[in-house]
């Protein structure tokens, strides 16, 4: 590490780095586990020009990277704990970017109640490439999975579906979006912490693939099929009102178009007032959109009248 | 994540996770720390044509990756307990070279003890980046730092130093190296694992920077002098046999070069025997080069007369 990537590291990242950080100048973080805990560890790369843009605001990029690990941790039912951060940076990028940066991770440090633990920055010869591994707690054997969904559970989803990818469009002149609310979603989700799964919760997982390819990855790993009644979905009024704007492209954009950062879950019925209590604690809005039930791992769509139907990008047909 | 990216991951790296990484199927790792231990953490980013080259061999490229973050976590004296890696990919690396790479890993994991605890892929419109957040466990509170150099400890090296520059040095044409020995400690570095540094060493790093930056961060964390007697810092023959044809440029390079991947400690005198015995137990030849004193935190080089000399690209010179 030369100079002036100390200098660097200790400009801008040095205020955020927690006790275990030893003050950045170590090789690596120190940091005793609370007993009783079960760790919960994610990373993520992020991509110049494939996960974000380069004139997006530095400060919400950085908060977005660190929402969508927070977001994984939610969908674990884990607090955090703390995150590593690697960027490797093209010569391109000027110190005041990394400064509204910094700024953001503080932000959203602060909110969430996490420290930097550690990390690393270096060159790049393409763009900027940003890695955040991030560390959360869970009481021994009590993180929530994929694989525990079981026939008869119903599936319940947090907050509004479709902000996301609506949010997207927008940004990209794709639809109005008056208020900047759907925008808001795209660019700030909200980590869904803090919702007490365990012992309620069969599986969870965070949307970040889109409600239907999520639900899929429910399917698959507890082996059972997840039936999803698309118009108990929940819909923000700024989505709904791009219902007609859309046509036949909306449905799909919801349900398949990811960055929505709601959770998804399973609870048997018996557990219904204990998952809507939580929720409530938490302020979260949560919605029963359907049922898993035995047969072939897979998820099926029905509509207002319980038929199925299939997505695809141009729309959505009946079987 | 797309349907393609869950079958690269399962054919490549399915196989490297262990029983934390739930199959590399959910957003995350469910870790048991071991009671009573502290957690290390590290991570660290290699960038295409930075880091490595593009033509190196892709199972080479991993293990070296791999062992430079077990070597911070032998800086610290921990022992390896599991990875994360996150791979930003370009579309023209084969399948092919993936497999290779993958192979790499599961050699070096086996060889250390260690498993893949989770990751991320995405692409990348730039080269090839990789990220590997390394884990480790040390008896709580025994982590050895760098700040706890103190003045009348001596300073000690394992193994031989310069030889990780001069085998980069080599692999570019720039020296001969008939028996491949110096491209050999530069493609695979030995991380120093396995060495109690407990209660034996007051500070300790690993040396990737080059000896003589490093001993500056001891000395700069600890606030301390170290002093380096530069004709006790120990070479290969390899190494030595390149004395004469590189003349003023070898002692700079050996010195500066870095990519040692050896560990820099410091000791109380009284602990000379316990951290031979331990240099023994674990095999490794270790050094005694200098000692510390009090004064101005930096680093003074001595030759072979006690004279002090500063190094500079070009060569040395005397104050």
């Amino acid at each position: 590490m030369a100079g002036g990537e100390f200098s660097f590291i200790a400009r801008h990242f040095g205020p955020l780095a927690g006790p275990e950080a030893l003050g950045l100048k170590d090789d690596a973080a120190v940091l005793a586990p609370t007993p009783g805990q079960d760790l919960i560890l994610s990373a993520d790369t992020l991509v110049e020009n494939v996960h974000f843009f380069s004139d997006d605001a530095p400060d919400l990029i950085a908060r977005k990277a660190l929402r969508c690990n927070l977001s994984d941790l939610a969908g674990m039912g884990a607090r955090p704990r703390g995150y590593l951060l690697t960027i490797a940076r093209p010569n391109a990028v000027p110190d005041s970017w990394f400064a509204r940066f910094a700024n953001g991770l503080a932000t959203d440090q602060e909110q969430f109640g996490l420290s930097l633990l550690g990390g690393d920055t270096t060159a790049s010869r393409g763009g900027l490439v940003l890695t955040i591994t991030i560390l959360g707690e869970v009481p021994h054997g009590r993180a929530i999975r994929r694989d525990g969904a079981r026939a008869g559970d119903d599936i319940w989803v947090t907050g509004t579906i479709g902000d996301g990818a609506l949010g997207l469009l927008a940004r990209q002149g794709g639809v109005p979006d008056p208020d900047h609310y759907l925008t808001g979603r795209y660019l700030l989700p909200q980590p869904r912490l803090g919702l007490a799964l365990a012992g309620i919760a069969s599986s969870a997982m965070d949307i970040s693939d889109g409600l239907v390819q999520d639900a899929g990855h429910i399917a698959q790993a507890s082996q059972v099929s997840l039936t999803i009644r698309t118009a108990a979905v929940p819909a923000s009024d700024q989505a709904r009102a791009l219902r007609n704007v859309l046509a036949d492209r909306w449905l799909p954009l919801c349900l398949s178009g990811g960055d929505d950062y709601e959770l998804l879950l399973t609870c048997p019925p018996d557990h219904s007032d204990a998952i809507r209590q939580a929720a409530s604690s938490a302020r979260f809005a949560i919605t029963r959109i359907g049922s898993v039930s035995q047969g072939k791992p897979g998820v099926e769509l029905l509509d207002e009248q319980g038929r199925r139907f299939s997505l695809s990008q141009a729309g959505w047909q009946h079987f």
